[in-house]
């Protein structure tokens, strides 16, 4: 891969990983985040301090690159409910900004994260494949789809290559437990510190966990794909309750958990699982990592990162 | 129909018809436009002149309100493409900021008229059923399907009960040719004035014309429902293209056409016909009126009012 690549969010959980694939991989990488270069990263990794709503700022980063990773997301669901109008104005609104930027400097490929488990909303078939209805019941997950909306119409008027990846729950190494983002992160600080873990619900909500390494490894397979649009779910197709999770991270810590169960949130859909055989079949990408391996690898990281 | 109700875009051609079949059903009908109210309502039609991106505005007039009709579009498709930050801007979050209103003040139904005609794309059935994919090719498809998909999350989440329109290609009394809205106006106006018509492409390009009279009874049969959340395509169920509909002016205008060919448009889908069996089953609504009766009582109405 002798691409020059632009990751958005480059700072973040999502983007760091995927940075350390693409110069493992051999590509060229620019990263662009509102933080400063975190210091793993040496003078090898070009880096923009920018603002995404910023259209000078995407428009100098994106200039001269083949391929854009966008993983910027300035809300998780509880923010982006909590203001509706705010998350519409700082996500969707730079983001199409970012795809006039990447048509006029002709970028062979954007590839977006998506959310796997909020475009599709109720009623659909679990494990979800790609063409499963798409009614979210969260502000999050409406946001992320008219994204995905605008970035087909952009491929099919403008002739944009574009990618969209729909993600499931993701956990790993350079994940942090600020903003709530990630509830394998949280609940395992909280479990270091010997705290009680809050949980919305009875615990029964089933989620589909993927290993970041995993992530990293479809995100790049996916952008090499030649077709103009194309829409993939990325999980592991295996879902987990919460309760399990818990009594899995309570082996590989070899710690009790204590629990502190919230009232339920209706924005939480009560089962997610994807159906991944689209990306199996088409990128040739499965995940390889199982949750108790993941989980044992993420704990090694975090003792050491803690 | 003993409802209080707000019709938002009411000075336009769809509210102003929606206006007169609603005091004929028995409403009270309060206006909210930007414009002045039209000369011919009189005092039993309150009026708000109003700014639908200003919160305090929307807000003001949905107070109070069993029923809104949402009708604006600050943009058509052509203007929608070439400014499409503007578009979510200017339509799509006041349109969040109403949704906001409606829960705040209790309102029994939003009823919002969408795009029948670019939300779907391309490779969909013909005629075009509601659960057929949504992947528009336009700036104004895209926009209107997340104010949809929205509008499904404010249901599921917040109680609000709603109904989308997906409505044709509306033709008839009150429509005007400024901003080019409405190809049928636009070629009766250019035929009375001995003008060329100006079309994009072979005029192959197939439409589903329905006449304002069956538009304005289906909004508010299907205000009615009792559904929570639901969506009805609004058109003939019949297509002509833009020859045939020529074709039937110079007979009903007894008068010959020029035509002005000029270069296909990409945001154009090739046919739209909207498959209306589903409001037929439902709602019990069926449109009366053939292309031919309309286009003649539109003339009729033209002639007088040009």
């Amino acid at each position: 891969m002798a691409y020059n690549c632009l990751v958005l969010g480059a700072s973040g959980f999502i983007g760091m990983n995927l940075i350390e694939a693409l110069q493992k991989a051999g590509a060229c990488v620019h990263g662009f985040d509102r933080s400063e270069k975190p210091a793993i990263f040496g003078d090898d990794i070009a880096w923009t301090i920018g603002d995404f709503s910023s259209n000078e700022d995407v428009d100098s980063a994106v200039s001269g690159k083949d391929v854009v990773f966008h993983l910027i997301s300035t809300s998780v669901p509880s923010t982006a409910q909590a203001d509706r109008v705010l998350d519409v104005q700082r996500n969707l609104i730079p983001s199409i900004a970012l795809m006039d930027a990447c048509v006029k400097h002709n970028v062979k490929k954007l590839t977006f994260i998506s959310s796997g488990g909020t475009v599709y909303g109720l009623d659909v078939a679990v494990p979800t494949p790609e063409d499963a209805a798409t009614n979210p019941i969260s502000a999050y997950g409406a946001t992320k789809l008219a994204i995905e909306k605008y970035m087909g119409m952009y491929s099919a008027v403008y002739g944009l290559s574009t990618a969209i990846v729909r993600l499931s729950n993701p956990y790993g190494r350079h994940q942090t437990s600020k903003n709530n983002q990630g509830a394998i992160r949280v609940f395992m600080d909280k479990m270091l510190a010997g705290e009680p873990i809050s949980i919305w619900g009875a615990g029964d909500v089933v989620r589909d966990y993927i290993y970041i390494d995993d992530v990293s490894d479809a995100l790049i397979k996916i952008s090499e794909t030649e077709k103009l649009h194309a829409i993939y779910n990325v999980g592991t197709g295996r879902g987990h309750d919460l309760l399990q999770v818990i009594a899995e991270l309570e082996k590989v810590m070899d710690t009790p958990a204590r629990i502190n169960y919230l009232p339920k949130r209706p924005v939480d859909v009560p089962t997610n699982v994807l159906d991944i055989s689209k990306a199996k079949r088409e990128i040739g990408w499965v995940p390889r990592v199982s949750l108790r391996s993941g989980l044992e690898t993420m704990y090694e990281w975090v003792r050491v990162n803690k």
